[in-house]
């Protein structure tokens, strides 16, 4: 069992990131931090306490985090996010509404906790924008020593991005915490845009889960439905962030290579994740980068894991 | 032995590049096309029969190729070569003049009757621009079922690019002939500043091939010295082209990866090398990219072959 915490900005991907790893055998989900993109971080936090009670998972913690960028006073959603998550964020699936509240602690406060306790047995997955783990980092300064493991669903180093030619949604939020969690010495896997569009989930998929007995199979099926018909708009759409909860278990499944990553913040290119070129000669990186991924494997797992238990 | 033709707008590391090719045992060089980019493309074929004759190879052919991009009308060279390259193209070394003559026939067409006489026998390395490929390619359809390699040096994937945020030097020089060439078929290999960047020619060098009794030594020695302080301006400098040619012999010194890439040819990233966004579920791609090198292995090699052999 991988002990895990998921920071989420709870759309549709993200809440098939969060079922995967409430329901995966092989996770001990220790909690999930909230943080804004897709929706506002309030809602997305209502939306994880939704799912996971949806799911049968009442018993995992839900923390708000920050609300906006390290460098932003507030945070307004995209259109382009209400279009392709719904005005809910999880595709106008009526959920019931959890009875649960989210914890006192906030999701900061949660992480450095978690990080000083679990040391090298804890793996972060963010499906969002860094700010949590980027203020954390800030307010406690022994976190830089920390030893476990961060994987990230963000950043587009190999092709374009997608909400510009250069950046990719959940770093093009806050390029800044980004930079300062991928420049941190911590050891981070970057899981983005070149491997996240290589592997898809099928609308046959969605059918599927839409006809088995299971209520909650068939607001995950209306769910898929809704996110295939509004990014993509054909009979397929890309696995974002439930490839990162993957990588965290299977690695095995993608090609990492490892690269001093860092992230430009100014000009047109702000928001852009790319190798370091001052870094070239030297040895280690703390960070890694998904270059590739056998999409098989991945559609594979994901789909069984789902298609199994939800 | 591997028969190889060098396509070189001959400035500092081309000479670098045609040395080492010219004097490896393993390397049968059949010609030397020449293009426009460090230099204008008169200048180069005149650099490139010089370096020939002082290396004692006066038997390899030089053929004049296209001087100016596809969609241009005439090529002025960018300041910034004049600086790293020298006004005449190599570091201000004054090569004895060679008394050989160009080829009567023109570089596209040698490409092209070598590409129908050797076939998959063939390796076309390319320094600069590939305007002269590009356009053997327009001018001969049966070209495109050729089963040899190209490598070029040239583009940026993972890293920033040299002449802009986006786009490495050749590649901008020739977005159009770059975007054909990587979209036509033929097995390329990408030799980018991802991994010439990577790898470093030292100071220390260029002093002890200065101070060999073979004058040849000297003039190279100079002319790397050269080239040492203006472009890093330490004690080391990148390996540009010579990786490319290197890459040709010892693909195994290099991680590899096989995606179908693609050039930028519009807006502000024009110049731009990616992996193709639209075809990342495409089997058996045609193009391959030198994502990372073992740099020791490189600068060991090249610095063998031209230390013992200048």
């Amino acid at each position: 069992m991988k002990n895990i915490i998921l920071d989420l900005d709870t759309g549709i991907d993200d809440s098939l990131a969060l079922a995967y790893a409430a329901l995966s055998p092989e996770i001990n989900l220790l909690g999930v931090t909230g943080t804004y993109g897709n929706v506002e971080m309030i809602t997305g936090i209502q939306n994880s306490l939704n799912v996971l009670s949806a799911v049968g998972r009442s018993d995992v913690p839900v923390y708000a985090g920050e609300a906006q960028a390290l460098t932003q006073t507030s945070f307004e959603r995209h259109a382009v996010s209400s279009r392709i998550h719904g005005e809910n964020g999880v595709g106008q699936v009526q959920f019931p509404v959890s009875k649960r509240e989210k914890q006192e602690e906030s999701a900061v406060a949660f992480l450095s906790r978690a990080m000083h306790t679990y040391k090298q047995e804890l793996t972060i997955v963010t499906t969002g924008p860094l700010t949590n783990v980027a203020t954390a980092l800030m307010q406690d300064p022994f976190l830089k020593e920390w030893k476990g493991k961060l994987v990230l669903m963000g950043g587009a180093l190999s092709v374009r991005g997608n909400v510009s030619h250069f950046a990719e949604a959940n770093i093009a939020q806050d390029p800044e915490a980004a930079k300062l969690v991928l420049e941190s010495n911590l050891d981070v896997t970057m899981v983005g845009l070149d491997v996240t569009m290589r592997s898809r989930l099928k609308l046959s998929q969605a059918i599927a889960w839409k006809q088995k007995e299971s209520p909650r199979a068939k607001f995950f099926g209306d769910m898929l439905q809704y996110y295939i018909k509004n990014t993509l708009g054909t009979d397929e759409t890309y696995i974002h962030d439930p490839s990162a909860v993957i990588c965290a278990l299977h690695p095995e499944f993608f090609t990492i290579l490892p690269f001093y990553l860092t992230v430009e913040t100014e000009g047109e290119d702000r928001g852009r994740t790319l190798v370091d070129h001052t870094r070239l000669r030297e040895k280690n990186p703390t960070t890694k980068v998904c270059i590739d991924v056998d999409a098989a494997k991945v559609e594979e797992n994901l789909g069984l894991l789902l298609g199994t238990r939800l």
